[in-house]
């Protein structure tokens, strides 16, 4: 590519808003004329303490983060998270999972070392193409908590409404978390990995209603400890901090779009268009079904597995950069996350007709 | 301080080599002409692996890593190995810790959780000013372990020698590793939180004999057992990609002043000039014994709390930032971690003969 305009649709990380970037570039090594690096700095000094208090601030103003609830900035991913919810919330030692995917297929199994898991769903039967209604949720009366993954990256998939169990609602947001506004109060814990919408890889977001903490089974690693870690304010270690702060910068850019009501709209837009020219391709197939398809990552294949690889790799060569689908999927993936602009969904669009033509579709 | 030349003592995350701040800096945009930032890829891209493959091959060559051990790169820091230790090696359900501070106590205290813990030795009758000697230590029969803290950075102390306890040997080296070379063959496992002499803060390094893997407990989080770890070569989530990035940085300026073995003499410098006043000093008085002195993190006092604060600040303005001592501590601290140049230590020594002077001492 050598420096030219690229468009990167990878599925995480993922591309991070340019604002964010150049801040973090223009003052990397010399922070607020400190003449230090935020890299280098204590996490308890009043520079970082700033970041981190503005980070927060800045999460829960885009969110509407309601008081009830505290904001918490760890380490671990998804994959730590799997653990943490069912040592912290199985307290009758009992939940539901809504198996919609890879990661909450996952996230039941991890769970089964604590309690019993109660599958709510599993929407294996259809190659996870879709989301189930409110009526095909199964959630077992003992359960403390009902667990679903919002939107399903490998398979393109996202729930289109909150689902209303009358358990305590636990959602992995990882890869649509700012991508629309949600009602946060719905919610006993929300986590998302920072790496698709927020900040690189390293940071793990946990909002979660300070009621629910303070059950911990004894078993519990005191990292993984949700009260402690309240108590804390995230700082029962060092937190990772280029990582909280470039989530500040994203968070300005946010604002300066217009928050995440305005994000939202482009992210129809985005999405309308890309979706809009699969519904009439001869070529493509979109795999997610129409009800349930993921404003965050569209996937589609042409049929051929050779269609496929030629396609992938001659976009590459235009600058349209990480369309492979997940290996577990197939086909390909467009990931067209908050900071992936609409022209890069145009230019996706026009390569994909060109591309039925030039192969007599 | 507006952009003029500083020493930033920080214990941690503390001063990183400029040239990797500066490669960070040029490339932050734009990857090796790929047109997106090393932060905006995914982990599994070409580009990323060759980062994690060769950051891996140069802390394998810098601490000569034998191919009987593992490197992981991880998340969670000190405070997730406290768990992940006992979880995975505490086999037989004992194992002996050697408390000379406060980190290596908050380890031992979390392995209660999971199994017996033997005090090996505990410091802390002399305000953890010195590190016991071989016959000092007391490690029980059935130990699955020994564990200790390498270097205590608040209190300033540090092992001189490897204990030799007939048990699987557990160091955490979070202030001292990369400073001087290590027989790492000796070493069961190591682990050392990146934000002093490697990396930002978010990453976690542990290297591992592999045969002590795969003997978790039922109840250890995936995202914990070494096993896995191992066989997923540090990638069963997201890995902190930028910090592991910033760690090839930062072993890239290691080579370049000429390893490990280098290192250690520029420490050793650097130690001896501060330590070396100080044993002069009228006024200053360091806090660790003779022999067990830490190369990284000298601790002193004046015996006045006013005039340690006095001193905090004026070496403040005029540019030798953070100074002031843990606050378990109270006093100085000054960390002078590997990418401390010795310009900044005789600054330090400059400044604090001159407060003598002016203090009439």
């Amino acid at each position: 590519m050598s420096g030219e305009k690229v468009y990167n649709f990878s599925a995480g990380p993922s591309v991070l808003p340019e604002s964010a970037l150049l801040k973090a570039q223009a003052e990397l090594l010399d922070y607020k004329s400190s003449g230090m690096s935020i890299m280098e700095m204590s996490h308890r000094s009043l520079y970082f303490k700033a970041v981190f208090d503005e980070s927060k601030a800045k999460l829960k103003a885009a969110l509407k983060v309601p008081d009830t609830h505290e904001i918490l900035f760890l380490q671990g991913g998804a994959t730590l998270q799997f653990a943490a919810i069912p040592m912290n919330l199985m307290v009758s030692g009992e939940a539901s999972y809504a198996v919609t995917g890879n990661f909450a297929s996952l996230a039941a199994k991890e769970a089964e070392k604590y309690g019993k898991v109660h599958i709510a769903c599993d929407t294996s039967d259809r190659n996870h193409s879709y989301i189930p209604s409110p009526e095909e949720l199964s959630v077992s009366e003992g359960s403390d908590y009902f667990y679903y993954c919002a939107n399903n990256t490998i398979y393109g998939t996202e729930w289109h409404y909150v689902p209303e169990t009358g358990k305590t609602l636990v959602c992995d947001m990882s890869s649509d978390i700012l991508s629309k506004p949600v009602d946060v109060s719905k919610f006993g814990l929300i986590y998302a990995g920072a790496q698709k919408n927020m900040a690189p890889a390293g940071l793990t977001v946990v909002i979660i209603d300070k009621s629910l903490a303070g059950k911990a089974m004894p078993i519990t690693p005191k990292v993984m400890d949700y009260k402690v870690l309240i108590e804390k304010d995230s700082m029962l270690n060092t937190p990772p901090c280029w990582c909280i702060y470039m989530l500040g910068n994203t968070l300005d850019w946010v604002e300066s779009v217009g928050g995440v009501e305005e994000i939202e709209k482009l992210n129809l837009e985005k999405a309308k268009l890309l979706y809009g020219f699969l519904d009439e391709s001869k070529l493509f197939v979109p795999h997610a079904e129409t009800a349930s398809r993921s404003m965050m990552n569209v996937t589609f294949r042409t049929g051929s597995q050779e269609l496929d690889g030629e396609f992938v790799k001659a976009a590459e060569q235009r600058g349209m950069l990480n369309l492979k689908g997940h290996r577990i999927a197939g086909g390909m993936r467009a990931s067209i996350y908050n900071a992936m602009p609409i022209e890069g969904v145009k230019a996706l669009v026009d390569y994909m007709k060109e591309f039925e033509v030039t192969h007599n579709v």
